[in-house]
Order: structure tokens, then C-alpha cells, then sequence
């Protein structure tokens, strides 16, 4: 016993899922998993510890990474001196480690994998940021990856793969925009800047759906930042006092490209003409028709996915494809919310893209010369949990007992038990009373508290009776089984408590 | 793209686990979670990360934890001053830090949780220990355990879900082996040796297995340790060359306790005269026996379980009944293999318990002065799949693809588009190919080495006939189906191609 107590509580960013939402979450969980599977792609898994040169490739990284180090180190007699590790950040780099390191392109390295290599993999990764909301230090992602494969079939699959799960995650109305890196490669040579501009114009296009269409064209035309100031705290949600200095021609162009409106066929008609003869972005076009023409070959519904060429994808790696989803209101407008802070000043609390991906070359270059394509998307639980509870999407309970076998009088105990292992065996998730607290009405407390839809009550009367007194707690209704009848009795009565619950 | 390759691989102790693997580690993690559920537990989950002194206490534990600290800090402006985090060790500190912080037993804490609370927790843990076979620094424990009850039904219902979901997971033979630490506590009085030398003495007992009756016995009479000499590496595992300077006739009587043979219920008795008059070893039988009587009215098979007087339970912290599994050869001797390492020195290689558990007091000592009992038990799924890999129980399958739809003719891409969607619709888990590799030949060299069960194969003769062609790659038989009774088709041949892969 210790005579200092440590408070139970846990670092800024980190959060405990109790029974109430983990119930909803493992739901969730198994089926992104059935629908990954029946998609083709196999489970991995990964160490959640890597040496940290794998992770960053040696290079400084604006992730901020979680070191990691075993105490007094030195003890650890197989290894040479303590190597740099760290927990990993994301999924994608692993999975590249992993490619490298047993598909056999390595100098030595066994063949494991085959090609076309599709995997999944659902695991937590870190990131030391600043906490908010929605977001958090430890996170669940649940990738899906097609590797060895470049066809625009791959990319196709991905968004039907991205669709499907959302649909089977019961998300009302979503929609996957897609757009493609080559396309936006040429912006530069349609529009005309300098290229080495090109990540920071993306960076602006990337606000299009928080700022809209002024807000990008007068900060590409701002100028730019001087050395002394500062990057600004959330600035990368809103419209900075800094730009890119382009020309007002340069603007209209980007202006007229923002402009292009209409459903997919069309916005695929008016980009074509816009870049005639860029011949990068020409590529991207045919890229993105090959994916729209089989996702109407597969029957994926077009409700549910769309070209927006405004979709620019923040992270660098990608070069061909890319996609993200935005969960939207009944009437097809995006999600966002008014949300009040302690000071009581008023934000509008915008729900980002819970499923992205996109397609990305030299997924191996960091280990190997090989050449790997790539295509893949990942979906953060946490967050679409998030947005889920939020929306009141999502019902949550307390347990998934769903029988209470109560302790009417000790000297039963046995029946109990019985009664118990036999539920139990017919697969009736069954909890028996152990608390400490006796008395009938505590167990009653226990199971209203906790939504327990069936109690088996059995006293002397039953007892002799070779009965047992069975409650729907829905209904508050109780009747008597025979011990032999309890399973059917009770199966259906969880049937009809489960209509009753639902019909609340 | 980097001039310096990073090498392709992960640090001592860490592995991937590829689908091969994956895919029947994901099956058992499913079918112990049913079992689990089954029991009345439900899900908990609790960050990898937490404040260092919530898992030590602030005591230096023989333990050695993985300390984890983010990059710069200093820019974390909501943290007053970096707090020293850890990964966690186990899952049972993290479960005592959420029973004291969210049953609001501490000061200003919220009450989500009630008593009794069954929680079960799967997630991996980290130590940093010295790797050796079938041990790694990342493994994944399964706990259930149930807080706020003391009595002794409650451990016999982790005995019974320990037998139940070793069962549902195919071992083929095994033991959970029963003991009392409150029994153990009273061979100071009943052998007459200080009761100070108590976990000394119940360290050299838990060697049983390993040194045998007599090679315990000289160990407990042997001269203690000169302060000078060294403990060497691995000498938990056999007879030590010090001991703990007890009388012989102490020894003879420990021997008296060791030599305890029978059935659960002979045993029982014996060790009821044995320990007559000694009041908290009469104390730990009579909870046995309350176990022993609730698993016959439970009707757990008596070949599971058993009462064994040797069993010590390694950890300190347990306080009354204790459970170790292990697994058995199928004439009931307990399974060990002969090792030959590098050196060509041949070593007995013993399987450690897969699943040990007991009851604890003082759950939440560490954080609060409420006295919570709980009990429970914990699952090493790496180490039993391990065991069951060796044991040749395990059939390992490289994909669980089950379908490949070839791509015979480009030209008829929307075909092979629409029968992937069709197949996945109706649940077959389907891939379609989009190698870079594109001859019929190698799409079947693919799905050969894979191992998927089925190929569906449609060229120019089958589209003019509206049919396709459907391989069973395990009879190598195919045969003609109409496009409209493809789904049907292939869900007979995957019977059947199942039922062919286990008849081999």
C-alpha cells in the first residue's frame, strides 16, 4: 500500500474508450474489416515501435514524432549501442518497410509477399500534436492499400472500397471527391507561374472549401510573408494575411479553373478544355476518366462520389489520384457545426475529410531502388466516431450483457450457475450476480442502469415449481418459463426487447 | 527520392505479423472477444501512452518500460512542463487507473462506471526485456477481469471463461492448474520457516516443473547467496546454486506439502489435514473448495482443471486463488520440445502458461484508499499462437481472397468491373487482377502460389455466349456458368473447395 496516491487520470490528448462507446467503436471496427476483406485485401500488422530512421528516412520531419527508449538501456546485451526508435505515425511507412523488406527487392532479403500485394492493416498510431477537438495523440486508422499495380482500375477499387464502407457504417450522406495531382501539376503551365509554386498555390486551393473562391484568389495574390513574421496559430484553417504575390492574371486563370461547375462529365469537359496541351495535366484527365468509367462499371452509385478539381489533398507524397470524403447534411451542403468556447466566443466547427487517400509512386524509394506504385485510402475511426456521436448518429449503451441472472437466495447457487453456464452456452451474452451489494432491488438498480434487457429471477416458488421467473425490462413485463424452455423464452424475448429498444 | 538507402527492417524483439499469420491471429482475437462477451465482460480501451508514475507508482520496477517523449517539447503550450510518459507494461495498472478515475471513488471524478464492472481489454503492451523465443517487447494480452466482487463464484467464472475460450480456440489438450495464495502464505506456519522467507520460498516452488520434488528441496536448504556473487541469466528457469539455508526438517515438511498427490478432491483433503489449525490456509482451501463445487454446478469438464498445491503464480500481487494453463501432450504429460541451439547444445524448450490470472486486493490502491477486490485473468496471444504454430495446429493461408477474376482481354474490362461488384455484393471476397504482369499465365501462377480457391475467367467465347468460366483450383476441374448464376456457382465450388482443402 502506498501512502502517496498518484492521480488516476492521463496525459493532455489521450482519452480511455469505456464499455459505452468501445461497444459502437468494435462495431464499427469489424465492419471496415468485412468490408477491406471482401474487397481482397489481407490483414497486416506492424510493431507499433520502429527504429526512427525508418520512420522519417533520417530527414527532419513537421510530424512530431514520439520518441521511445527502454530504461537502462545498456542491459540489452544483443544490441550493439541503443538505436533511435519511435512509434510510428502513420500506416503508409510501415507498409513500405514491410514491402521492402520481404518482398525480396532488398539485397538478401527473403520473398515473403507477392505482387500485386493488397493489404490492410487497423492499428493506433501517435502524433505529439497540439490536441483539439477531434483530434487526438493516439488514434485508430484503418488503411487499405493496393501495391504493384498502376492501372487506374487500382484507384477505381479504392473509391469503390471507400464507398462501400461507409455505406455498410450505416454514414447518411457522404461523398468521396476526387481529383488527380497531374492535373493540378499543371496549373503552373496553364495558368502561368513558376512551378517551384506550384505545393504553395495547393496549400491555398486546399482552404477553397473554408475560405471559398475569394478568399484563395486574394491571398495567391497577397504578398508574401516577410522573414520576421510569424506563422499564425490555425492559420492553415482560414485566410492568412500572406500570400504568394501572383499576378492578377495569373488569378483569374486559377479563377476561371476554380469556376468550372457542374457534375463530374461536365467538369471533366470544361478541365479538358481548360488544359489543352498541358500535357501532365492531360494525363491526370485521362486518369480520372479511366476511374469514373469503372465506377459506373462496377455500379458504384454516383451519389456517392464526384471529380472536384478543388480537392488538392494536403500531404506531398501523392502523384497521381486523390480523394477525400466529406460527411453532408440530408440536403447535400457540408457538414459544419457553430460551436461555443468557455469565453463564449462562437466558431464554426468543420468536420474534415474522415477518409482519404490517393495514389503514390516510390513507396519503397526510401529503401530500396525498386519501383512500387501505389494505391490506398485511410480512414480515421476516431474522428468518423467522432462526428458520428456528434450528429447523433450513433446510440450508445452502457453493456452488451443481455441477461442478468439475479441472486435471489443463496442457497440456490447452484441453479444459478447452471442457469448461467446454460445461457452461456447458447451463446446468450450472460452476466450472474457477483456484486457485493444482495438485496433483489440493488441487482434491479444494477440491470436498469446498465439497459440489461432480460433478469432471471428464481426463488423457493420457482425453485419448486422447476420454474424460473423471466423480466423483459423493456416492457416490465415477466413471465414464467420452465427450466427446460429458458433459452427459447428468453431468445425471444431478447428478439422483442431488441424491437422495443429500437422502436423507442 | 533519397541518395542514402534507409535499411528495411525493425529492431530486436519487434516482428510483423504478414497475412499469413494475421489472418489466423485475427480469428482466434475473434473468437476469444466472443467468449470474452459471452461472459458478461465488456470492451475496454485505454491509450498505449500513459503518465509514467500512474504505471509505476513511482517506484523503479524490475520491469523494464519503454519511456516515450515527444519531439520539441517545449511547444506544447497546454502542458506546464513535459510530463514523463510510458508505454504501458501490462493491462491491469491502466484497468485500476480507469476503475479509480471514472467510478468516482477520487475526489471530483465523474461516475461513468458501476460495480461490479467485467471489462475485457486486448491490446498489445511493451517491455523492453531481453528477446528470446516466444517472447517479444510487443505482445498482445487479452485480460478479462471483474472489479467489485470477492466472492468466490466470481473466480470461479474465470476459470470457466479460461476453459471456455481456450476450447472455442481448438488447443487440443490442456490445464488450468488452481491454487491459493492465502494457502501458500500459511507454509511458514505449517513447515516452520519464517514468514518472511514466504515469496522466497514461493519463488523456488513455482521451479517445480522445471527442477522437480528434489531439486526444490536442495534449493531451499542450500546456503543463501555471499553478497558478492552474481544471479546468472536464466537461472529462474533451473536449480540455483544458492538457496535459502532452511533445516532439513523445514525442507522434509515442504516436501510432506509437495508430495500431496491425487485428484482435486484428494488433494483437498490432504492438505486440509496438512494445514490444520493454520487459519489463513484454511481460508484459502475453503475458497478453493467454493470454486471446485461452483465449476461442477457450472459443469466445466473436470479433464480441464484442477487443483495443484505447486502452483505459486509468479506475480506478488495476487492475494487469493491463482490460475496457470498449460497446455498438454494427448496422453495428459505436460508438452516441452527439444531445442538445439547454433552450438548444437540440445536444451529443453518448456512452454510457459498461456493464460494465468487470480484474484488481486487492493485493485486501486495506488490511487485511492477504496477497497475494490477483482479477479481475473490474461491471455498471451502471441505466445499461444506461437505454441500452437509449433505444435502443428495451426494451418497458415497466404490470402483470404477467395476469387480472382483474370483479366483475359482488356476489351472486356466493364465485364470483369461488373462480375467483381456482383461478387462482392453477395460477400465472396473477390480480387480483381490489376498486376502489371498481364498473361493469363502469370495472373494463374498468382493465384496458385496464393492459394485462392477459385478463378473466374471470361475471353471472347464465353462474352459472345454470356457465360463465364469458373476454375477450382484445388480439384483443377472448371466449368461453364451463366453470367446470371455466377454468385450461385461459385458459392457451391467454395464448399466444395474447402471441403477438398481440409480432406488433404
Amino acid at each position: 500500500m502506498n501512502d502517496e496516491r498518484v492521480k488516476a487520470d492521463l496525459p493532455a490528448g489521450f482519452h480511455d474508450y469505456l464499455p459505452r462507446e468501445m461497444i459502437v467503436r468494435n462495431a464499427m471496427i469489424e465492419k471496415i474489416r468485412r468490408v477491406f476483406e471482401c474487397f481482397g485485401f489481407d490483414p497486416l500488422e506492424t510493431p507499433a515501435i520502429e527504429r526512427k530512421v525508418v520512420l522519417t528516412g533520417g530527414e527532419t520531419t513537421a510530424m512530431r514524432i514520439y520518441n521511445v527508449r527502454a530504461q537502462d538501456e545498456v542491459v540489452v546485451t544483443d544490441e550493439r549501442s541503443p538505436i533511435p526508435l519511435a512509434l510510428r505515425f502513420d500506416l503508409t511507412v510501415p507498409l513500405a518497410r514491410v514491402v521492402a523488406e520481404h518482398l525480396g527487392i532488398g539485397e538478401g532479403q527473403e520473398r515473403a509477399l507477392r505482387l500485386p500485394f493488397r493489404r490492410y492493416q487497423i492499428g493506433n498510431v501517435w502524433r505529439g500534436e497540439k490536441p483539439q477537438a477531434g483530434r487526438f495523440r493516439e488514434f485508430l486508422q484503418c488503411d487499405a492499400d493496393a501495391c504493384g499495380t498502376e492501372a487506374p482500375v487500382a484507384d477505381a477499387e479504392i473509391v469503390a472500397l471507400m464507398v462501400a464502407t461507409l455505406r455498410v457504417l450505416d454514414v447518411p450522406r457522404f461523398v468521396v471527391k476526387m481529383n488527380d495531382r497531374k492535373l493540378l501539376n499543371g496549373l503552373a503551365a496553364y495558368a502561368g507561374f513558376d512551378p517551384a509554386y506550384t505545393a504553395d498555390v495547393l496549400r491555398i486551393l486546399d482552404k477553397f472549401m473554408k475560405i471559398g473562391r475569394d478568399g484563395v484568389l486574394r491571398e495567391l495574390q497577397k504578398p508574401p510573408r516577410p522573414a520576421t513574421a510569424h506563422v499564425r496559430e490555425g492559420e492553415e484553417d482560414e485566410e492568412s494575411d500572406y500570400g504568394l504575390g501572383l499576378s492578377a492574371d495569373v488569378a483569374d486563370r486559377i479563377g476561371n479553373f476554380l469556376d468550372c461547375s457542374g457534375g463530374t462529365d461536365d467538369l471533366l469537359d470544361q478541365c479538358t478544355s481548360l488544359f489543352t496541351g498541358v500535357a501532365t495535366a492531360e494525363e491526370g484527365i485521362a486518369e480520372l476518366r479511366a476511374i469514373v468509367h469503372a465506377l459506373r462499371a462496377m455500379a458504384v452509385p454516383e451519389q456517392y462520389w464526384a471529380f472536384d478539381p478543388a480537392v488538392a489533398r494536403g500531404l506531398g507524397y501523392y502523384t497521381g489520384p486523390v480523394f477525400e470524403t466529406f460527411l453532408l447534411h440530408e440536403d447535400g451542403s457540408t457538414i459544419e457545426r457553430m460551436h461555443t468556447d468557455d469565453a463564449g466566443t462562437k466558431t464554426v466547427e468543420r468536420f474534415g475529410s474522415v477518409f482519404s487517400g490517393g495514389r503514390y509512386d516510390g513507396l519503397v524509394s526510401r529503401f530500396s531502388d525498386a519501383n512500387i506504385p501505389a494505391t490506398g485510402a485511410s480512414i480515421g475511426v476516431d474522428r468518423l466516431f467522432d462526428q458520428l456521436v456528434k450528429l447523433d448518429r450513433i446510440t450508445l449503451t452502457p453493456t452488451l450483457v443481455q441477461v442478468l441472472v439475479t441472486v435471489m437466495d443463496q442457497q440456490f447457487l447452484d441453479d444459478y450457475y447452471a442457469i448461467t453456464a446454460t445461457l452461456r452456452d447458447a451463446g446468450i451474452r450472460t452476466m450472474l450476480w457477483t456484486g457485493t451489494e444482495t438485496t433483489f432491488k440493488s441487482q434491479m438498480a444494477y440491470a436498469a442502469a446498465q439497459e440489461i434487457p432480460v433478469l432471471v429471477i428464481m426463488g423457493g416458488d420457482e425453485q419448486a415449481a422447476g420454474t424460473v421467473t423471466i423480466r423483459d425490462m423493456a416492457t416490465r413485463s415477466q413471465e414464467a418459463s420452465p427450466r427446460g424452455a429458458l433459452v427459447e423464452t428468453i431468445q425471444r424475448m431478447l428478439g422483442r426487447a431488441w424491437v422495443v429498444a429500437h422502436n423507442n
